[in-house]
């Protein structure tokens, strides 16, 4: 954080008014970024101002604060800053929540706010009564108590999850207008730690004619999953904490199987069952869910890996604009076969593009921060941003992945997501 | 995860049986850890058992499961896992909390388990209200909202903060008896947003006289200390999030000045001032608390970077061993200067050393987690870990440590922890 703002860093580097992210690293620069809607700030005030305002203590100065807690909580400030739940009328323990990523910073996701996939409610678990057996195509059935799992050698992968079913709004005809978190919100990145599946599974022995491993949780849907049996050898985790304590109830407690890049179905929650087999067990969630009749008359299935994306996280929906500025456009990336290696950004629709600069470090499978400064002239705009993997998949415009795939599926969007920004400063999903 | 487990790699390769850390990459090991007081689980327990129980489905598979919330919170059976409260009986809101590192896995600390060290309790802000001050030898003062500091560009930062009173109970003569964290958890460690500081003080325009800045929190004791231009201008922030979200009450909120790899009283909570001067304030945290008197009569002061450190966490005092058995010794270390670059574990009170694993990402100025796997025979032992980072300091021993400091102070205490293990398994803090 040295050098100084060169005018020539004000030169567009594409349309629209992108400019080149090395000036995030440079001071002098007052940028503007839209704030979430309902803000008490008022949109005419300036970044800052001259020291005007009566500096007097304000009450909470002259008066001892609140006590020590043993476990705190977000100020009664933030409390808007909540997953939306959007659960089955007949059934309401059967729905999601979504993660508030428009509110978020970093690539963290508080364990409180991160998205919920539930078919039948969270399951009260005893941990002194759960089981974890192993069984199938093993040379030795084996069963673990919590307490026995919390003995064997530990891994952590800093990663995201992500529902298959995320930003299925996509597939509408019409754009959605919801906040972002409201539609893109089944995504949520933590620090998850626990046991390598490969040790308990060595442990076990597995039969040579195993190639799939039926997961089931613990839950009143007794959810399960076939998964290919590599995959699980080769980083799979029993995960028994998350963001540093145990595993939060709608996340899994007291174990979740953790599949680092897979889609979030495949993270069984409540874990109480491997089955070793040789042949998937062709489950609901594998059959009518999370597949994709492509138009040419065959449907995906099994495609596990969650394919690179990015969103927009600031400006989106439902936040305003500060007038012509300079703005920091701000993001999330990911993708599930590795590190993203890069994210650009668009201000025209497209027509142009510019790369964004990463914030460190960038980890495989994680969530990956991007911002982009961007001075917007007041008129009509629209923003997009476009992720690259490190194995060179590069995240497709909506009408290409609707080309490719039709119409019959609801899983496993990934296209662009638009902002549309008119003169007034509104900001809508859009299709463009 | 591909290697089998060879008769050789159970050779120790230190003292008092460590064994190669290239075990934890390899499967078929069965390791036990030290488990938590007051356990459900029997010493005498396998961590794997052959399936002899009634598997008939729990009675939380029987019945839909709680409803979606849109804040989630630790399960009811971890109800033990909370910050442990020192306060002053006659000022409860002057003390601290302290951060149950036993309990804990991974590198992030959740954010309602961070430490707390407070003078005169948690101001309760409104963030509509409050006001961050930038005066002194600046060109133009400013005032900022904490709405306008939201247009900023930000920058994250995956950090420990660390109380430079941690720890001195290791000043004391005898060893003291508590949880790993009821005297090492005045450490945390979080990923951190805001705005880079600089830009807000080249905004304000430095004068070329200016170098210190005198930081003042909005809190009722009116908290504030002296920091050095240079580093604030560095890597300091204004941060905004912790771990995601806006941070909380306790640790700031709505802003708190966030130091990589300075002391915790410098990362100044509910920020509100920032003066530049010539000299330091000499505030009564510099001066009478946070400095050491020598053995020469000479004080150290402004000794802000914590220095490397490592804990074991597992096996540590009030866990148990569950006798002769390969167990996973477990622990944190971290340095305020960069990476830890290793870490190394002794069984034999130091008389030799092995290499721990540590787990990616190893990040500057962040926990780093460390596993070392280790086969104890039954017989006496003493578990030590020693620091070292990537500038080569290394953490000293205790012994060497109280030799140069002297006794006179209170602060900054970094030597190597030990646990003493009987015959027994009972595990104590010893000083060897």
């Amino acid at each position: 954080m040295t050098a100084k703002l060169d005018p020539e860093d004000l030169q567009p580097v594409a349309g629209g008014g992108l400019l080149h992210r090395r000036l995030l690293l440079k001071s002098g620069l007052v940028l503007a970024t839209a704030a979430a809607a309902g803000s008490t700030h008022a949109a005419s005030d300036a970044p800052a101002q001259k020291i005007t305002e009566d500096l007097a203590s304000p009450s909470w100065m002259r008066t001892p604060g609140q006590p020590f807690t043993t476990y705190g909580k977000p100020s009664k400030y933030e409390a808007r800053v909540i997953r939306s739940i959007g659960a089955n009328r007949d059934l309401p323990s059967n729905g999601v929540s979504w993660t508030p990523l428009e509110s978020l910073e970093g690539i963290i996701t508080p364990s409180g706010l991160h998205f919920e996939r539930h078919h039948n409610g969270v399951p009260e678990i005893d941990p002194a009564q759960h089981r974890l057996v192993i069984h199938g195509l093993v040379k030795q059935p084996l069963m673990f108590t919590v307490d026995s799992l919390l003995r064997y050698p530990m891994q952590s992968h800093l990663i995201f999850i992500e529902c298959g079913g995320n930003s299925n709004a996509g597939w509408h005809e019409e754009p959605i207008q919801r906040p972002l978190g409201s539609f893109h919100g089944l995504v949520s990145c933590s620090e998850w730690t626990g046991v390598p599946l490969a040790v308990l599974l060595d442990q076990a022995g597995i039969d040579p004619k195993a190639t799939w491993v039926i997961a089931e949780g613990a839950d009143a849907a007794v959810m399960n999953v076939s998964l290919p049996l590599a995959k699980l050898m080769d980083d799979a985790i029993v995960a028994l904490y998350q963001n540093g304590e145990r595993i939060r109830p709608e996340n899994g407690y007291p174990l979740r199987l953790v599949i680092p890049g897979f889609e979030g179905v495949t993270n069984v929650k409540w874990l109480r069952r491997l089955q070793l087999t040789s042949e998937p067990v062709m489950a609901r969630n594998e059959t009518s869910k999370y597949t994709e009749l492509l138009p040419s008359g065959k449907a995906r299935q099994f495609t596990f890996t969650i394919e690179a994306k990015s969103l927009i996280t600031s400006p989106s929906a439902f936040q305003k604009m500060f007038g012509a500025n300079i703005y920091e456009i701000r993001g999330l990336a990911w993708s599930g076969r590795g590190k993203v290696a890069k994210v650009e950004v668009s201000a025209d629709g497209g027509k142009s593009w510019a790369e964004a600069a990463l914030q460190e470090p960038v980890l495989s499978r994680c969530f990956t921060r991007f911002r982009m400064p961007w001075s917007w002239d007041g008129s009509p705009a629209i923003l997009k941003s476009r992720a690259t993997d490190e194995t060179g998949y590069v995240q497709p415009e909506r009408d290409v992945l609707v080309k490719e795939r039709g119409r019959n599926g609801y899983f496993h969007y990934n296209g662009i997501l638009a902002w549309g920004i008119d003169e007034d400063g509104v900001i809508s999903h859009v299709y463009a």
